[in-house]
């Protein structure tokens, strides 16, 4: 287990610090055959890119990506699709104060435990930076799920103690990417950018719910009893950074449901078997039902903020007081929208690979004799 | 992706069905020179032995494992452990009538759906004895961890609506195997029974949250970007049948939270770093603290009710009703209690092994010098 | 890296000692509805059973093989397949005396430096025994590929001194099993069978080449950069047990060759692709080329000699004098011949499993879609 | 399985064509806290550069390594460590006419089978370019061995019909990049420029063979049953492009040798045990003995020779005559022993780390409790 490697079939490798020269993903089991360009990628990544608005931090970076390899006369060839993007802005001078300083609510403290050392400039790889190279990875797979009729969209669906009203597939698509916090009801996201706003008057951060849907899923996809689809969305939801709980369909909210609230009853459709309502979420036993796949991430607050925080400094050993300088995003909650749509995208291609149902080498050869 | 190994460095292989000739598991990695018998075993299994309670489901089977390889004069080799169980109880006729028949809430369709064909017995594979191979795997991994000073102890917070008042890890030992419903709060407990029992009288059944704490895990322990020690407890926990949300530490409340409430401030206790709060469980940026691990997993409703429920059968493609007949958990959320436990042992004991904290090859061989 | 598992989408793992309860494999990735009984596996491991001749060992074993898992009506059904065998005959207390001796050109004194302790009754993980849950895997992997025309055979081209004239493969299958040292070439069959009667009487041993031919696997199969299948054959023949080389094709005749020799041309037959020669043994960058899979694994003569060596005792550190006693066969080439089959068709089948040219949840839905 | 990823606990993924914008490897396992310069890599390329004899290709390209992650302030950090290496000199355009042609004893044909597509300039991904990738981790891998007394050192044994005299670990070391053949016997090595020489006059190449010798490794390396150290050798080195046979100590001799001749006495020296011998190569049963690992790779003669070859035309189908131009290595031999370095290297570290004789989070923090 290195850490750095995600997926089986179609596996993406990511690499990169905040600081350092640039970051990236080398993907491995795309199939040939599939159209592809830098601007696929760059369209995605874009959707992540700071000083896009009051919410997100003001660091100005083109994050150019560029294809290394895999892609020839525009498709790509079935070998090992590398992308990287150089970093810019990297002021890590910025950095040298908390050397040693353990910031509250990060990740500094862990590895200068696990490592011994680390590269404390910008958060170094624990930086948010990293999911550049998820979002650069999810382009590709969401590119190869399209040929498949499989969509994934994710959208805020809380930030702090605002909730938005329950989304169409239609409102998500129409309106996720107008609105700074990412939400696709209207009215919520302005209550939303609100919260945020009231959050860093207040010195202070807010965290949020993210939820993300998936269309188009064949029944089927799965792999129990370890690798259930939901399983490894949880894995992929969850280790993006500042995740503290996932769920999928009607979630926590199942604990404290009776079986006859909870069970989704079966009926057809145009002669296809379906579920009536789909509290489940499109997953039954870890395989997908063929209803959409329905997601959701609970992020916590950002943990820079500018208040004063008590703290260690991990190389004397003296409790100490840490002020954040430097502009920070009160909450991370839009900029994990297009992560998370990545990370399940991700698993979905994963699953559907390895279940037969994508060819392994060759995009758009679909398994006709599948169709039972 | 195969679906049926869970684990890198410390992994188990499990195999079974409900109604085939046994269930088992295979351990590849646990370190030679670890004192293990079957009596280890067995009492880890005991755990979720049914026919305990009026709770829990009236099969009687004797469960008994047998270690068919990999230990040598009462103490593990080195070369993989296999236990095997084998099934007593197979009344298999009494699964005829659901042959071609979708159980609302269960794995059934999806099996059909992805491979085309069933064991429609008792679940067959997705049927809740396969977890009887998780738990006599954890078991060889709590042995484990107990030379290192790790504990992992589960105990359910919640049944439907009852919930327990927070308890010590004091109580959780002391009171979770005396009462059916596992629960440390002994009051809960009680209201819990009776929330089972209304259940099943009203031919329903009842969810619920199962909560895990792990004592002495080291700081250190965990593999960004994407084996982080919470995604991998997420994907651990999401892959029990029934789990349909994780949380870690706060969990979902996190996201109405400010940063100022959520950050855990660091100080100093002996010499040693700690946090004054837990309220990230334990993890930080996918590393442990040092802190307790914890996590909870909510549990949907047990999908088996006796009332008539509206699905279709799978031959014919008719809608149709199905009576589910026999005998059933209304909640099988006091039987999750030890899987959770073994699950969580699981991820632990491979991220020790995988981080240099436990010797890959020889139990006990604690590597002295990381400790910086 | 926990050494017990083979393969990625078709995948055995195994587990056993020689004189432990028993051996046996879980299998999984078989994909579901692939027609399987005992019987099947049986065929497979009777061809390795002892005491079939004055070759091999005497020891007196029924090895009959037990399905545990995975198959429900004759058919698989896409979880993992168990299997187990018991062993019967275990006199471990005719190897007390070498507790703590590293016999010469065995695998003691490595197992005695790498964990610290051994099972030494027999060999314990390191015995050929163990490779009877290679075979049993092995078994299913030769069923499952003969339904899409491929098959894997085996046999002995050298013991000692004495080589066989090149085999058609309709010799291979008409005579290997008709002899006790499994040489297609009969007249060179008596020969090696001198050669190891003469190995005997000298209380010595002698080794040999096993060669592996496999038709019928289509052009297109293997997966560069690291996986190419002939890596992955190097790796599983080299890891049987006193394998010391592995060839493919001209093997190490091709580094005395020109490139006008060794080259082979490629031409059209019956509107296809071939080659008018095959030296390179139907593998060309890791990929092959639809011509008749063509290695060889040349095997070390049995270590375990009844002439006196000189060895360490383990415990005391002395220099010592050990007589290897007991009944071994003075080659293990002829045991060896069934293990390389299997190992062979387990490469294959997961190779054509992970290129799409076999279906991973359904055996016999060929994708149809892949004819180009 | 994707095929572009080696190792476990120390693995590297690599990308890239010949003609594309450039080649790479992402290593992740690598230990923090080892001192690492692009110098350090650097050296390793220069060793496989072309342009550097009359021996190897007169393609003139700097090969500058770039470091772009996972390094900091001179040291590893942990984390995934990234290399670039730009192609400079791509005339793409020379290879236009072979668009549709597969060249005898080369990879195209099994690409376009498998892929249904390739990247034809010069081999693209098949070409021996990629090997860049493998010698840039290979550097990183032998750095850390270093730390740990493990050298890893390969010379040219073999060139067609001529045959290099042995020779020990010294001269190896003093001889080996002082010629252009990599030869130790440097009266050897002036035969072999001239079976190169010969080959090229005659418009044909030869093939040849590589040994590797590692020194330092400590008994115990290795992981039975399938990850044997002999067995991952095997797959590490057959998996070079070129390669077609690989042996293990007395390798293919052993095949026609008595017990008493192959097996190696065990004795002590200075109270280690030790083999009096070293036929077996370092490795009994799979794990290392503690003497040195030597093992060989056979190569065959380089496939583009200047002839004219008969072949087909893979888009008409036709059959046709190809006549290779441009400049190509008559040997592909003394570039292949920088190759065979790095994979040797790649796979004892990562035995290493697996086997806990190497921290997998701490450079340098050596295991002192491992030793018995």
């Amino acid at each position: 287990m290195t850490g750095n490697t995600f997926g089986n079939a179609f596996r993406i490798t990511t690499f990169g610090e905040s600081h350092g020269p640039g970051l990236g993903v080398v993907i491995d089991g795309c199939p040939a055959g599939l159209p592809l360009t830098e601007a696929d990628v760059q369209a995605e990544l874009d959707k992540r890119k700071p000083g896009q608005s009051e919410v997100t931090t003001q660091r100005k970076e083109a994050d150019m990506v560029e294809i290394l390899s895999g892609v020839f006369e525009g498709l790509t060839t079935g070998t090992p699709i590398a992308m990287l993007v150089r970093n810019a802005d990297a002021r890590s001078a910025a950095y040298e104060n908390i050397r040693n300083i353990a910031r509250p609510g990060h990740a500094d403290f862990g590895y200068m435990e696990k490592y011994g050392m680390r590269d404390y400039r910008g958060g170094g790889r624990s930086s948010g930076r990293e999911t550049l190279s998820r979002v650069a990875g999810g382009a590709v797979a969401k590119k190869l799920l399209s040929l498949y009729g499989v969509e994934v969209h994710a959208h805020t669906v809380a930030i702090g103690n605002v909730r938005a009203k329950p989304a169409t597939i239609e409102e998500i698509k129409a309106n996720v990417w107008k609105n700074p916090v990412r939400c696709a009801d209207l009215s919520a996201a302005d209550a939303m950018l609100r919260e945020v706003s009231a959050a860093r008057e207040a010195s202070d951060s807010v965290g949020g719910i993210v939820e993300i849907v998936a269309t188009g899923v064949p029944a089927g996809v799965g792999t129990p009893a370890f690798d259930k689809l939901d399983a490894c969305l949880a894995y992929a939801l969850m280790g993006i950074g500042g995740v503290k709980a996932v769920e999928i369909g009607a979630g926590i909210a199942s604990a404290g449901m009776r079986g006859s609230e909870m069970n989704d009853e079966f009926c057809t459709e145009d002669g296809k078997v379906r579920t009536k309502t789909n509290r489940c979420g499109g997953i039954l036993g870890g395989i997908s039902t063929g209803m959409p796949i329905v997601c959701r991430a609970a992020i916590k607050p950002t943990p820079s903020i500018s208040r004063p925080q008590r703290t260690v400094n991990l190389e004397t050993g003296a409790e100490t007081i840490i002020e954040i300088t430097g502009r920070h995003d009160p909450s991370i909650v839009p900029r994990a929208v297009p992560v998370a749509e990545a990370m399940v995208a991700l698993v979905i291609v994963d699953q559907m690979i390895s279940g037969g149902l994508i060819n392994p080498v060759s995009a758009g050869a679909v398994d006709a004799s599948r169709n039972r």
